[in-house]
C-alpha cells in the first residue's frame, strides 16, 4: 500500500517550453502535483511548436511530451487580480519553479523576498542559461547556445571534427533533471528542519558537469580533445561501422573478442596481423582496421551480422531509430513508451525510475488544455468561495486575470 | 545557519566505473557521506584508467573526478568477514547502490529479502544496462551500445547521416542522476510514511527518456528522424559555422535578426532573397544558405564575427573546448571547476546545484585511496572493539576480509 514518494507535494510551476517542464515532469511521475500557471491566449510557448497530434492546434505534440498529468491555470501576471492569485498559490505551495531571465518574476512584482514573506518554507526553484551569478547571468540561451559553450559540442561530432549538437535538447534536459534532485532534497531537508531553499540552477553549468573525463584529459596532456565520431577514445574495435543496410555498433574490448570479430567477418588472419595484435596497437592503427572490418560489413544487412556477432558473443548492437523503438521488446516489457489517454496511441516516454513492487504509471494522462483547471484550482486549491470564483470567470472572460 | 540537504544520511556504495558513482557524486556534493565498498586490491575499476596525475598510477584522473569526497573500505564480498561487514553496513545505512548485473549480489548471499531484513527501511537502488525486468535484463551494457540502443545516437550525427556517439558517457551519468532522483524522493517518503524502496534504474530506460520530440515527430510524420548535425530542425539558421580559426554558432530565430546576420556578413540583399525571405524559405534553402553564409565566413577568425553579431545582437557563442572551459569567466564565477584538494591545481566539474545563500564547496575534497578508511569506518560508522579492528586488520594484511 504504498503511495507514490512525492504525493501530496504542490508545485507552482511558471515555466515554459523544455527545461523547466522537464522537471516537473519528473517529480509528476514521483506523485507531485503540478499547477502550470500559464499566461492567458497563448500559454506555455510550446503549445505552439509542431507537429501537431491529428493536425489540431491545440494538440502540439511536443507540448504533449512533456505536460501530461498537469493542470493548466490561466492568469494574467501583469493584471493585479492575476497577481493576487499567484501570491494565494505560493502561499499554499511547497515549490515554485520558474524559468524567467533573473529579473523579470521580480519586475512583477515578486522578489525573492517577497515570495519567502508569503511561504517561509518554499523551495523557490529557478532554472535559466547561466544562473543568477557572473557577467553573462542576464543573458538569455538556447540548448544549441549552450551545447557549445559549454565544450560538449566540442567532443561530440566526426572525426573529421566536423562537431555537432546532440540530437535532443541535452543542456535543457540536464539541467531540469538536476533542477528537480534540488528540489526534491531539499524537499527532505524542510521537512526536518524547516529550511526553505532557493536554488539556481543553470544550463551552462548543468552541462559542463557532463563532460566526464575530457576535462580531465585535457589538464594532464594539455591536448584539446576533439570529437571522436562514434569511436571509444581507448579501445578498438568499439564504434558503430556501416553493413548493408544500417548502421551497427561493434564493441570488442580484448583480444578474444576481436579475434571473433575477425572470424566473423570471414578475415582470421587480422587476429595475428602486427598492426592489430592488441589493443593499443589496433587503437593507433584503427582507420586501417575500420577500413578492413567496413569493406566486407557493407556486403551484408545489419541483421544478419548481429547475429552472426551475438552467436560469437560479441557485444554488438543495432543502432536503432525512432521506428524501431516501437518494436523493441525491451522497452515494452519496462513500460518505457505509455500512451497519452485519449489520443489514439501516440505514445510518450515513460518513466525510468522504476520502484519494484509498486505500481508503475500505464499512461501518462493529458495534457491540460490552456487554462482547463483555472476554475478547480480557484476553488479546490485557493478554496475561493464560489461566488468570488463566478465573478472572477466572468470577469476573466473580457480580461482574464 | 542551514546545513547540506542530505547531511547525515549514509550511502552504502558497491558501484564501479560511472553511472553508480556519479550519483554518489551527485548525493555527497549534496552533503551525504559516501563509502565505497572495494575490492581488495584492484577496487574500483576505473582506478586503474588512465591518464594518471602527475603520471602517479595511483591517481587515475577518471577515478578522481567522480569519487572525490567520498570514503573506500576495502573488503572482500566473497569471504565470511567480509559479508558480515557488508550486513554490518546495511544495518547502519539510509541507501544502498550496486551497479552488479542482476543476479551477482544474490549469489554474494545478499537477496533482496536478506537485505530488507538486515534493515527493513533501507533504499536500495540497482543501476544497471537494461533493468531488473524485460528478455535483455541480465546482459551486460557498455555506454556506446546503449547510446545505440536508446535511439540517441540515431539523430546525432552530420547531415550525411554519419551518426556519432555524445563525445561523453551520456547514457552513464544520465542513469546516475536518475538513480539521484529516485533516491532522494524515497528518503522523502521514508521519514514520513517509514516505507523502504527498491529503485530499478536503466541505461536504456534512462536514455530513451531524453530523446525529446524526436519520438513524437515520428509517431505523426511516419518519417524516421535522423541527424541534423547542427542545426535546430526547423528555425534557419540556427547552428555552427566554420570561420577561419573555429566553429561557432549562429542562432537567428526570426527575420529582423536574420537581416543582422546579412548586413554583418555584408551581404544585406540576402535578407531579401526570395529563397530566404521568411523562416519557412529559410529552412527550405538551408543549404544554399549555409553556403552563402559560411563563404564569407572563412574569411575572418571566430572572435571577430563573434563580436560583428553581439553588438547586432544576435545570438552567437564559440564552441568553447576544453582549453576555453578554463578560461571562462563564466564558469570561474559559478564556482563550476574546482580543485580537488593536494593535486596541485587539477580540477574538476563543480556541483551545478546550486542553494543560494548557502556556502558552495570551493574545493571538490580528495578521491580515497583504496582501503583507507576501513579502520575508521570500522570504528566511527560500525562501532567495532578496538581489539576486533586489530585482529582484523591483521588478518587483512595476509587475507583480506
Amino acid at each position: 500500500m504504498s503511495h507514490k514518494p512525492l504525493s501530496g507535494i504542490l508545485v507552482i510551476d511558471l515555466t515554459r517550453v523544455l527545461a523547466g517542464p522537464f522537471c516537473t515532469m519528473v517529480l509528476k511521475n514521483l506523485g507531485a502535483e503540478i499547477i502550470k500557471v500559464e499566461a492567458p491566449k497563448t500559454g506555455d510557448d510550446s503549445r505552439q511548436f509542431g507537429p501537431f497530434i491529428n493536425s489540431d492546434p491545440e494538440k502540439s505534440a511536443y507540448f504533449t511530451s512533456v505536460n501530461c498529468g498537469k493542470k493548466s491555470i490561466s492568469i494574467d501576471l501583469k493584471k493585479e487580480k492575476g497577481k493576487v492569485i499567484l501570491a494565494d498559490l505560493i502561499k499554499k505551495a511547497d515549490v515554485l519553479i520558474e524559468n524567467f531571465r533573473p529579473g523579470t518574476l521580480e519586475r512583477l512584482g515578486f522578489d525573492d523576498q517577497t515570495i519567502s514573506n508569503l511561504n517561509p518554507t518554499i523551495i523557490h526553484t529557478t532554472a535559466t542559461g547561466f544562473g543568477y551569478s557572473g557577467p553573462e547571468s542576464k543573458k538569455a540561451a538556447y540548448d544549441s547556445i549552450i551545447q557549445g559553450l559549454s565544450g560538449l559540442m566540442s567532443i561530440t561530432g566526426t572525426e573529421k571534427r566536423e562537431t555537432v549538437r546532440v540530437g535532443s535538447s541535452i543542456s535543457d534536459i540536464l539541467t531540469g533533471m538536476y533542477a528537480a534532485i534540488g528540489i526534491v532534497s531539499a524537499l527532505f531537508r524542510r521537512d526536518k528542519t524547516g529550511h526553505a531553499a532557493r536554488i539556481d540552477v543553470a544550463m551552462l553549468d548543468s552541462t559542463v558537469s557532463v563532460l566526464e573525463n575530457a576535462i580531465a584529459r585535457y589538464q594532464i596532456s594539455q591536448e584539446i580533445p576533439g570529437p571522436l565520431g562514434s569511436r571509444h577514445p581507448s579501445i578498438t574495435p568499439f564504434e558503430s561501422f556501416t553493413t548493408m543496410d544500417a548502421n551497427i555498433i561493434i564493441a570488442a574490448g580484448n583480444d578474444k573478442l576481436f579475434a571473433s570479430v575477425c572470424d566473423v567477418i570471414g578475415k582470421p588472419e587480422l587476429a595475428s596481423d602486427r598492426r592489430f595484435k592488441n589493443n593499443a596497437h589496433r587503437t593507433e592503427n584503427y582507420q586501417a582496421l575500420r577500413q578492413e572490418i567496413e569493406s566486407v560489413l557493407v556486403d551484408q544487412t545489419a541483421s544478419h551480422w548481429l547475429s552472426a556477432l551475438n552467436e560469437k558473443k560479441v557485444p554488438c548492437a543495432k543502432i536503432n531509430t525512432m521506428k524501431d523503438l516501437f518494436e523493441y521488446e525491451q522497452l515494452t516489457a519496462r513500460n518505457m513508451l505509455v500512451p497519452v489517454d485519449g489520443e489514439d496511441g501516440f505514445q510518450i516516454a515513460g518513466n525510468p525510475i522504476k520502484f519494484m513492487g509498486e505500481e508503475d504509471d500505464l499512461s501518462a494522462g493529458t495534457p491540460p488544455k490552456l487554462g482547463e483547471h483555472t476554475e478547480s484550482v480557484l476553488r479546490d486549491v485557493l478554496n475561493y468561495p464560489d461566488e468570488d470564483i463566478v465573478t472572477l470567470i466572468k470577469n476573466g472572460r473580457k480580461s482574464p486575470f
